[in-house]
């Protein structure tokens, strides 16, 4: 494996030319009971001693440094973001007074790049995927950027796919960009969002598709110029927000007529369909293990099984019980006769569920909120 | 219904003639993890803020002073007992050395009672029920230890049978017993144990047969008669056990011979078989509600249930969710999508199981005793 290189194009740490932004602002509690409203999935460690967001963090700092870091937050997990990473400067962390989706949230991070350092390469990364290949993602993310950089290109980072996941955006790819830099980039021909069983094995089966990632690379100026032709009403409120001299309530105001739109949806796909335009969509290959961890019913794929096929954290005394997630750090948890269950304790609080209806734990902190449950929300 | 009246024959406070014998030797795990070694069924505060042995003795006070109260317990549970019935005189705890059944139970209070008072009337009582209608228990106390006394018998308090219960005793009666004191009693013409359920069935429907329910009245004396007729393996080795110089180094030699034997298997089925011999065993018909809670899946009888057939000790929220035993007092519990569980917190410690199978949380235990996790046993 290729080891990761700095970018060559960086210029130092005064004046950084490449930036890793962090998108931060989900709200998920797919984890409760221990992801609550001021926790969501990004801020909690699933899988070891290190949140989500600080492993993604630890990840990219080899490529820039503290001072690279941008992290898009919400207003109210930006203090717990400046707890969790202490070494990122205030100032990059951006606080979106509510969550507008990925369209405005790296819109958000290019006008700051673009106010503060005129343009910058910008290597966009989730903060709540899971990553065991460091150094791969890393090679990804390089090649990506250089090829951006290059060609004044919208780069995606397109995993190839192990099985025919139908929760997934797949890319098919179109014919090969020609490059310098030694990367077998291809053209985007379409976006194909969540498919069908049956249309998830056939693409995985050609060999014409990848999985979006949702790890982008893209200059700030290209991705404003791109924002701008397909989606000026997310591009146009924020125009200059951060020469404004009070940018929190121009944020404030400007945040309340943006739509709700992902960077796929309200960029990517419409300028996949278009062939003319000042942006070009390519993606680079990656093969790194790589996880979205949707829900404790992914947890087996993190902490592993032991023979019954249960995956715990904690203290397990299990008879004739398997396929369970358990999750309870500071307790023992007794299973007998059961298969195939959630079992999540934290903060006063213990899921019991069905591992194929976890998602519906959003329901119960549904349920807290008409009950007046709140301090375990 | 009748209220209780203590029995005209006893003495005064200095001298009680009737006693009330708790048999508290229970070692049952069977509500792990509330219930511990240290800390068995009739030790636990199941169906409110008083534990079971607790809420035996207040049921028994109007018919005994707390000096007629004997408690015959375990060694290791022994300075719980006193520390849940201070006013019980540590002279009437007794202490076993080891468990040997309810025949050497009884045996060893009858011992206690005629060393230290000649005779006297014991109303035996197990640890572990629970009674709501504590008048009507007194009542059929009352009545049955003035038929024992009255007529030298081995009386016992028999239920109206309710529904065809497979996991308890059945009594069939024979004909009526007569008695000046208006009680309609019957000779015990044979006893059935946990009979099938068609068999139950018929019994239930025929009215010839009552639930054993455990209770007995009768003298000390006609008891160790009995005992000496029946099973003097139990009845020999304690004898005078109680004036010895070292009672307790006594009753630990004598626990190491006695046989593991319940008093109806020894002493009440042989007895009512041999229609000749000392003593004569009656019943008396009772009709309150009445529980021997054997394990978690028994307390939607305590407990109640909300809508959704939900027995809980806590806060619930309940999404799909239904049937299910929850105890968790200092927990919120959230259920997704489960029917008939059991699933009960209590001392750093959780169990999960369905709760057709709540009684193979015994294998629990013998788990934590082979992975040394002495600390949850």
């Amino acid at each position: 494996m290729a080891h990761a290189q700095k970018i060559p194009s960086r210029r130092g740490p005064e004046r950084p030319r490449t930036f890793a932004v962090i998108m931060a602002g989900g709200h998920s509690t797919r984890f409760w009971p221990l992801g609550r409203r001021r926790l969501p999935k990004q801020l909690l460690a699933l899988t070891g001693r290190q949140t989500l967001l600080q492993e993604t963090a630890a990840r990219l700092v080899p490529l820039v440094s503290a001072r690279g870091l941008l992290v898009v937050t919400a207003a109210e997990h930006a203090a717990e973001v400046h707890r969790q990473l202490p070494r990122v400067p205030k100032d990059n962390i951006l606080v979106e007074p509510r969550g507008r989706n990925t369209a405005a949230c790296i819109a958000l991070a290019a006008e700051w790049i673009t106010t503060n350092h005129g343009d910058g390469l910008m290597l966009v990364v989730p903060a709540d995927h899971v990553v065991r290949e460091s150094d791969a993602l890393r090679d990804a993310l390089t090649r990506a950027g250089a090829l951006a950089r290059q060609g004044d290109l919208l780069v995606l980072v397109g995993m190839q796919p192990t099985r025919a996941e139908t929760g997934y955006g797949y890319i098919r790819l179109g014919g090969p960009v020609p490059s310098t830099i030694g990367d077998q980039a291809a053209w985007v021909r379409a976006f194909h969002e969540k498919p069908a069983r049956a249309t998830a094995q056939r693409y995985v089966a050609s060999g014409e598709y990848l999985w979006n990632s949702g790890m982008f690379a893209w200059t700030a100026r290209t991705f404003l110029a791109a924002l701008e032709s397909c989606l000026p009403a997310v591009r146009r409120p924020l125009a200059g927000v951060w020469s404004d001299r009070e940018p929190a309530a121009r944020l404030r105001r400007a945040y309340r007529r943006l739509p709700n739109v992902s960077v796929d949806v309200g960029v990517l796909q419409p300028l996949s369909k278009q062939r003319r335009g000042p942006a070009r969509i390519a993606v680079t290959r990656a093969g790194f293990e790589w996880f979205d961890v949707g829900s404790w019913s992914a947890m087996p794929e993190l902490w592993g099984c032991d023979e019954a096929g249960n995956a715990v954290v904690g203290t397990l005394v299990a008879v004739d019980a398997g396929g369970c997630v358990v999750y309870a750090p500071d307790r023992l948890v007794a299973l007998v006769g059961v298969r195939d269950l959630v079992v999540a304790e934290s903060g006063g609080a213990l899921l019991v569920c069905p591992r194929d209806r976890a998602q519906e734990v959003r329901e119960v902190t549904r349920v807290l909120e008409q009950r007046r449950l709140v301090r375990f929300l």
